[in-house]
């Protein structure tokens, strides 16, 4: 079974991630006209950003990643923006975290194509080695899959699914188990629970007698 | 002073409350294809239903809010939306309070002007009497301000602006007391601090001897 390190960020990792991001912004007396928020990943930090900076105008964007081997150039690309003109703007991008930094690249580069004023990026966080240095953020990290609250449901079904590909069965106490072995991950069984009943209810998983399997 | 209730949401609310929403979407056995969530306060109640729901389409709409004096029909129009096609979509609409139901009910118009296959609201909360109810949300309540944890520096600007309107300076604990009498309120102390701070960088606030006052 894949072997990596996982970490749980709570809610209030998230909060005060974004204030220490933002108190950097208003530390060197910047302020942007709007907050590009990256679809899905940088939605709730973009939404933070925006309260502690008092940015009333938020849009989304949409980079699109695909495989190296899907691509001829294996880059990321803009799937869908918003009709908001950002000419002459000055314009924060935010994401959850910068791994890679494809998708903050590419977002900068189309912000840049709209003549804003001018583009800087905030994250979370930023892993240690990244190419792209977001502007802003908390904490640089040692590279771990970071499961935030926002897509807890949704790493809980992959992270299952990555052990139902070697073992038939398995069950709530089981997974958490094989969590801490796998990830160092501390996941309540109660909050992994209520994932799995979801995923239940959306046909992935069944249950059968007490564990968990493909559907 | 203006007196009305008003009710801290804490991280753990909003959880709740969208899973909550989230279930009824599910037990109905239905599925968007695209969540749209509302600019700026649905974002986070529409990222966290796109992870109970397993949607990766998330895309933003912005209705703008004009005052019944401010236009000839009183009526919200959209601001900006997204380059998303919604035709022949399922579409569930995202935000996070039904109040007056003007957002949603712009935001709806405007989502079948687009061919969509069918459109369904959603909220985390909705107001006794509201005449537009979402198809889905977690509870309905005696109208109340409600500061959202997303929201919480603007709301805290907000409430001790009002304050300031009829005071010329107010110290932190002076301000934790008149929350609790004009909107039984109960922030702490801390918190409300790190807000004010945030404000008095944004040159909203500033603090002498001991006490807020505008800047």
């Amino acid at each position: 079974m894949k072997k990596f390190p996982a970490r749980l960020a709570s809610w209030e990792d998230i909060e005060r991630w974004a204030k220490e991001g933002a108190w950097k912004v208003l530390e060197e007396n910047w302020r942007p006209d709007v907050v590009v928020g990256l679809a899905r990943g940088g939605w709730v930090a973009a939404r933070l950003y925006c309260d502690y900076l008092g940015v009333k105008d938020l849009v989304s964007l949409k980079v699109e990643h695909w495989g190296v081997t899907a691509t001829p150039d294996g880059k990321a690309k803009l799937k869908y923006g918003s009709s908001y003109d950002l000419g002459g703007k000055r314009v924060l991008i935010v994401d959850d975290i910068s791994d890679t930094g494809e998708s903050l690249t590419l977002a900068k580069k189309y912000v840049e194509s709209r003549n804003p004023a001018e583009v800087r990026t905030a994250t979370l966080l930023t892993i240690k080695g990244s190419r792209f240095k977001p502007d802003y953020y908390a904490e640089e990290i040692e590279w771990a899959w970071i499961v935030f609250p926002w897509n807890f449901v949704e790493d809980m079904i992959n992270l299952v699914g990555n052990i139902l590909e070697e073992r038939e069965a398995v069950s709530t106490d089981e997974i958490v188990e094989l969590f801490k072995e796998l990830h160092g991950l501390d996941v309540s069984k109660g909050k992994l629970e209520e994932a799995l009943r979801m995923a239940e209810r959306r046909k992935i998983f069944k249950f059968r007698e007490g564990k968990w399997l493909k559907a």
